[in-house]
């Protein structure tokens, strides 16, 4: 019976997962959080929460947001949600209309597109480059396309790892305030950083009105707690707050907040993030001399923080071309086209890092390797 | 700072808050589930989980609604969420257009109300009597309304207390069918029954199609946990567990789906939920002759499963006007009026003995007679 979202056959290597292996989940941790929880007031986690999150919670996580993020965080402005993805459903319901234009980067997290479909919206995707979304003619874009939100993954982003500049980020804002555009910025990756520290998130923006900061534990400490933030103006806040969501149900999730309430208070969560930091450096290492050996046709950026590696083909292969015989290795990638919404990127691939041992990524690379000559075999 | 979602001042009863009061919530028992799955596969529960739900933990729930909803429930007709509320709102989001007709009980549960104008949907309230909705002229009704959706709460309605007779059930699964009406069944107290069950949950209509059964384990066990499930036809379940929602985020709570998985496994459901019926018994009782005794003047049925008295108030008598009278007795209620969708039910109060042990609610009582005696006298 199916338990975890993923099933990889125990011969195959998905490098195209983009999730923590079960070996990198921090069950003692979380079993000291939920003893300390219990042994203080545990039944009060039992009950229907705050609205906006538990008032201790978030005390805390501004504690650590404002020791990571690069900026001093309010616990006034930060919604307590059940991860990133539930952060931008209810974003969603609450504020984008059907029909109303969606604004993207090209490429995307392809799952919060499907999220932003399901609520009827139309996406239209926006040029980047290896700096995020392009500013130079966003101004004309805005004014033509008129959109309700803009989304963005702007630190190591989803698929290609490129991280916007701080100047970036300013104009992006200045010119969503003026053409009354809600920026969504989707940073769970924001504190996976393996070189220097990203720019300031857009938590630090969030004052002025018109940005959601998304963050989530489900990258730095559990995905299955289902438990993640949003900052934002106290006036968004209060509108999430007020809906009939959270109206009816209470907070979004009492339970794994006092739980993560005791990772922090205990101190539990910075040597752990500093464990995963120091784990996915050595695997981001160790995969970047393996692809130069086993793959040295496909070219990349080595990545500074995030989950991924985006690499491209080299000249005119298609990466679909690339499937059967990776199959016939038993291993897995994704394929870049599929975090198009303009059906480009046919010849790049998205690997993770996330999920095996550098042994295994290792191994998963040599596969690769052997795929790519199989096809340029048959060429 | 605040955690629980209601705060009461130490000297105020709330006899309006429907949600179990904290000496009522099974700390022990979640401690020990915690315990046994820490012990077993729990870093498997802090991975993203399967959309539809773990299998094992739907496999447990199966059984148990098997025992307890009157009819052998299916695991593969089974969808884990994150509480009733929230299965409404993903329902809402993928089934029904904005724009659409929604019909709901007059009166009906109004935080499920304010979730469904959250989605943009046009609310019409249908009307019922004391065996619920009223099925002469739902034909005509929906041939009129065109209604997308059909909201109920069947069993031990909110606020009325309320159980649709098994006729009624199926007339109205068949005429929802002719007029390609979902049905969603808001079925959270169908457990808490303290006299003969009640008829099989709306769960048993699901194989032909068009209906949702929803359940909670927040009346049942513990609202913190943030868990719940739908039952559906096998195509609306893959619907949803194809969603983006789920595809982003995986499974809506594994990690408590892990926890309540073992307090099913382990038993210990059945016999809190005995507990549970046996202390809401003894409420009701106390709570009845306190109300023949200080407020006589008030007619209600004796409520046979769920949370709730409702309060019909002496000829012409708003229950607004009971309001400040209530409040200098310290005293809290529900206005009837509140659950009304057409302005209705001001002579109407609900009561809920969910959170009070019996000397408190018959405090609140007396206290409640008392404001009646004021106004009385003010009249």
């Amino acid at each position: 019976m199916q338990i975890a979202q993923v099933d990889v056959a125990d011969d195959f290597i998905d490098l195209g997962v983009g999730q923590p292996g079960l070996s990198l989940l921090p069950t003692d941790l979380i079993r000291e959080a939920a003893e300390h929880r219990f042994a203080h007031d545990g039944a009060l986690y039992l009950q229907y929460g705050a609205e906006q999150g538990d008032g201790y919670f978030r005390h805390d996580l501004a504690q650590f947001l404002t020791g990571s993020h690069g900026f001093t965080a309010q616990a006034s402005r930060l919604f307590v949600t059940a991860s990133a993805s539930q952060a931008l459903d209810l974003i969603c319901t609450l504020f984008v209309p059907p029909e109303a234009v969606v604004c993207c980067e090209e490429p995307s997290y392809h799952l919060a597109l499907h999220l932003l479909r399901d609520h009827r919206v139309r996406i239209v995707s926006l040029p980047t480059d290896e700096n995020g979304l392009i500013v130079d003619g966003l101004n004309e874009r805005l004014t033509s396309l008129r959109p309700a939100m803009l989304y963005l993954i702007p630190t190591f982003q989803n698929p290609t790892g490129a991280t916007l500049p701080r100047e970036r980020r300013e104009r992006i804002v200045e010119l969503a305030r003026r053409h009354r555009v809600l920026i969504v910025a989707d940073e769970v990756y924001h504190c996976l950083s393996y070189g220097e520290a990203p720019p300031d998130s857009f938590g630090s923006y969030v004052a002025g009105g018109g940005v959601f900061g998304l963050g989530s534990f489900s990258k730095i400490l559990a995905p299955g707690l289902r438990l993640g933030w949003v900052q934002s103006d106290d006036e968004t806040v209060q509108r999430m707050v007020q809906s009939g969501l959270l109206d009816s149900g209470g907070g979004l999730n009492p339970f794994t907040s006092g739980l993560v309430r005791s990772v922090l208070e205990l101190d539990l969560l910075r040597p752990y993030l500093d464990f995963l930091r120091a784990t996915f450096r050595r695997r981001i290492d160790a995969m970047t001399d393996a692809l130069h050996r086993y793959f040295p046709e496909a070219t990349f950026a080595v990545p500074r923080g995030g989950y991924f590696f985006w690499l491209r083909l080299p000249d005119g292969l298609d990466a679909t071309a690339l499937l059967p015989h990776a199959e016939t290795e038993r291993v897995g990638v994704r394929l870049g086209n599929l975090f198009s919404s303009q059906d480009g990127f046919h010849d790049r691939l998205r690997l993770s890092f996330a999920m095996y041992d550098t042994e295994t990524l290792i191994e998963g690379v040599r596969r690769l390797g052997r795929a790519a000559d199989r096809l340029g075999r048959r060429r």
